[in-house]
C-alpha cells in the first residue's frame, strides 16, 4: 500500500535495528484518514472471505479493525491486554510474550462474541515475531470459529512471525513489509518480492 | 442520539447501581456503524469551535474519536495509560484514579503532538465521576492548547463528573445521559430535562 509506505518512509523513526517507531500516525497519535484507507484495503483484501467478525488486540490495533470492520460491516472485537487476569467470567485467554517489552501478557475475549460459526479476520497494527497474532489465533480456536486471515498493517519481514504463520497455513495480508531496518533507514521488502512471496 | 439511547437500552447490562456493561457495542466488542454515527455527531456538535485536533484515552475512547476525527479531518492522540511511568522522554502526564478498579494510573501524551496553536476537543467512552477527563485537561493544558469542548458518549449524570466539568466552564457534550440505573433498569435523563441541562 503506497500511502502507507510513504507515510513510514516520511514519519517513520528507525529507533534501532529492530525498532520503527510510528507514533505519529499509528501507535499514539492516529491518521484517521490513513486509517480508512487501511481498513478499505483489508475489505479489498478479504471481502471473498464471508468474514463476520474482526478480531484484534488493544489499543493500537483497535482504529484499523474498526475501518475494515466498517467496511466489511462486521462487527470487531478487542483483546484485552492483562498483567494478571482476575476476571474469569466466561474468557477465552492465552498468553503473549512482549520481545520489545520483555513481559508476559494474558490477553482475555470474553466468550459470548465468538461462536464455532464465526469466520475470523484476525487484525493487528505490527507484526513481529508473530506473538500477538498467535495468542489471538489461540483465542479464536479456542472459540471454535474459523480463521479467514490475518491482516496486518506493518509487517517486520526479517523477524520470523510472517513466514511462520504462512507456513502454518494462513493467509497473511501486510500492507507494508519492511526488508530491514539497518543504518536507520527503512527498506521495504520489493514488489517482485511481494509477488513472488 | 437516540440510536444510542436504544442500544444502550437492547444491550446494556446493569451491573449495580452504579455500573453499566456495553461490551457488545463499545468496550470489548465494537460495533462500527455505530462508532460511525458517533463521530458523525461529535463533528456535528463540534464542527464551528475551530477544532484542531482530538484527544482521548486508551482503549475504549479511540473508536468514537478516530470516527469524530475522520469527520472532521483532524488528527487523534490517545494518551496511554500505566500502572508506573519509565519513559519519561518529552510527555505529558497526569494521574487518573479509576474507581471502578480502585487503582491509580499514570496517563502520559507525547508532548511533540500538541502545541499552544490547537483547539482540542476531548472524547471519552464513559463519563462519571470525571477522573478520567480531568486527566485529559490537565495534560492538555501543560501543552498550552485550549480544550474547546468535550465529548462523551456515555454520561452517568447521576455522578458529579459533567456537572463539574460544567460548573468549570466547559462545554460538555454526552450522546445519551443516563438518570439511574437503579432495580437493574436504566433511565436517561429526559428530553425536557436535557433541553433545560
Amino acid at each position: 500500500m503506497k500511502l502507507l509506505r510513504e507515510k513510514i518512509q516520511d514519519e517513520g523513526i528507525v529507533l534501532s535495528d529492530g525498532v520503527l517507531k510510528v507514533d505519529s500516525f499509528l501507535n499514539h497519535q492516529i491518521d484517521p484518514e490513513l486509517m480508512k484507507e487501511i481498513g478499505l484495503e483489508f475489505a479489498r483484501l478479504f471481502k471473498k472471505e464471508g468474514i463476520t467478525k474482526i478480531v484484534t488486540i488493544e489499543s493500537s490495533g483497535i482504529s484499523p479493525a474498526v475501518m475494515a470492520g466498517l467496511e466489511l460491516g462486521v462487527k470487531v472485537i478487542f483483546a484485552r491486554k492483562r498483567k494478571s487476569l482476575t476476571l474469569t467470567d466466561n474468557l477465552l485467554v492465552s498468553s503473549v510474550y512482549s520481545f520489545t517489552k520483555q513481559e508476559e501478557n494474558t490477553i482475555a475475549v470474553s466468550s459470548q462474541f465468538l461462536n464455532k460459526s464465526d469466520r475470523v479476520l484476525i487484525i493487528d497494527d505490527f507484526l513481529a515475531n508473530g506473538e500477538a497474532a498467535k495468542g489471538l489465533i489461540d483465542i479464536v480456536k479456542k472459540s471454535g470459529a474459523s480463521i479467514q486471515g490475518i491482516g496486518i498493517v506493518i509487517e517486520k519481514s526479517f523477524q520470523k512471525g510472517a513466514s511462520e504463520l504462512k507456513n502454518s497455513g494462513y493467509r497473511v495480508e501486510s500492507l507494508a513489509r519492511i526488508q530491514s531496518l539497518r543504518d536507520g533507514k527503512v527498506s521495504f521488502v520489493e514488489e517482485f518480492e511481494e509477488v513472488k512471496a
